[in-house]
């Protein structure tokens, strides 16, 4: 049992909650019972550490039993020591220590099929909507996300968290220059989408056959009109009230299920 | 100019932020410039006072300008008044004080189009979650919102907030026992569709044509099962990928517009 909250181990852990210890590190932070059971079902080969306190081993015994499968280190601690290593104000009793995995850009193209739907993420800056619309992703189906390398790092706690465990759901690309990214999918036989306000396009009417990316932008200001120029598409969400706009993850998730919903009907 | 922070009217002004206060004075607070501009264009009737601090003026002329016009009480107040009176921590130099109306439920049942939309909040208890569905169904051209008494008070300023406006856009009415609120909407004509994980029906099957109600339940614990149960049918939003739920308004955001969608078609 860890009982030292000031230990060098303890200190260790909560600095991951910063962005430059995670990129040194190449560790981030999976907090509380869902994100860290997702990781150990989905991705145990990536979870270095698991800490549980005696009240969340009492709580969720098939996560704990799931990680010694999986011949993860599962290590005791009070809940003094859980309160120190994390960012999040309540960690239900478990939390894991996870390495920072993610397929190549190149790779995670290659991997697409054929009626690919994918889910690009531009100058999120919002760690809440930028974890929202990858749970959004995971729940219509998306094959992969792309974050940009001028979004918020996915890793941080507050994204984690939103995610609620998707973030090990589907393959997470992050750090493309913005170009390069719209080239590579180009290139690949993926349709570019921009969803923007001010799309000609309404949602119901695009064609959403064959394989396609979603591009979305920054949740205050949209899409860089560079990066709406370079999309094959500009496509709008209608908005039937007197609503200014929907938000972010709001618009994601109606795209996305959107083309779950055709992939659906195609296939 | 108003000066002082410690004045009885910013104390007064502050105190909407307390549930207490607002049943009491039955006026609630919107702050910023986005709230303040929709109050003061869509029910100026139920706008009180409007303070601004002298960029706020400068920034948004024609949200003052057209107080003005409505003959609205626009004072001008310090950056430190104003911030003395928000709960929010940036208010953008504008912020109004709003007198609490609502149609009363026999009414609002009674002006219903033949073929409406209507969203019902049961035990939602999340500000963010429940202003962002208010936003949503604004957007999806909801006709009618309804919010159980046991739900979270939407004229706190948490739920204002994420409401971004759409509180003035449609009928939003509150404090309905549950069992009063189902029992209305069905003698209405309405029919109720509950939204849960477990439905039978999967959203893409769902009939949607005539009046429907989309019964939300809590944001954790999901709807309670008496009240499933006097539902007419019971509808999941389709999980395609390994995540485990949506969130309330997502889920909320895809069955309105699935509604507009079905609605547009029939028109």
């Amino acid at each position: 049992m860890l009982t030292n909250p000031r230990s060098d181990r303890v200190r260790a852990v909560r600095a991951l909650s910063r962005r430059s210890v995670r990129s040194r590190t190449g560790e981030f932070l999976a907090e509380g019972p869902q994100s860290v059971r997702e990781a150990v079902r989905f991705a145990p080969e990536h979870v270095r550490d698991v800490y549980v306190t005696p009240d969340g081993a009492e709580r969720h015994p098939e996560i704990v039993e799931a990680a010694r499968v999986a011949r993860l280190f599962v290590h005791e601690v009070t809940p003094e020591v859980l309160d120190a290593m994390c960012d999040a104000e309540h960690p239900q009793g478990l939390v894991a220590v996870c390495r920072w995995a993610e397929p190549a850009f190149d790779a995670a193209l290659a991997a697409l099929p054929p009626d690919a739907v994918v889910c690009v993420l531009t100058n999120v800056r919002d760690p809440g909507n930028a974890g929202t619309v990858i749970r959004g992703a995971d729940a219509a189906g998306a094959d992969l996300v792309v974050v940009s390398d001028s979004s918020v790092d996915v890793r941080s706690p507050k994204v984690v968290r939103s995610t609620v465990g998707s973030l090990w759901h589907l393959p997470v690309v992050t750090g493309v220059p913005i170009p390069a990214l719209l080239e590579g999918l180009r290139a690949r036989g993926v349709r570019l989408l921009a969803a923007d306000g001010a799309g000609e396009t309404l949602l119901p009417d695009v064609d959403l056959t064959g394989a396609h990316a979603w591009v979305m932008g920054n949740e205050a200001w949209g899409l860089e009109a560079a990066v709406r120029d370079a999309c094959d598409e500009v496509v709008r969400v209608p908005i039937h009230g007197h609503a200014e706009s929907l938000n972010l993850a709001m618009a994601a998730t109606l795209c996305l299920y959107a083309s779950a919903g055709a992939r659906g009907a195609a296939r």
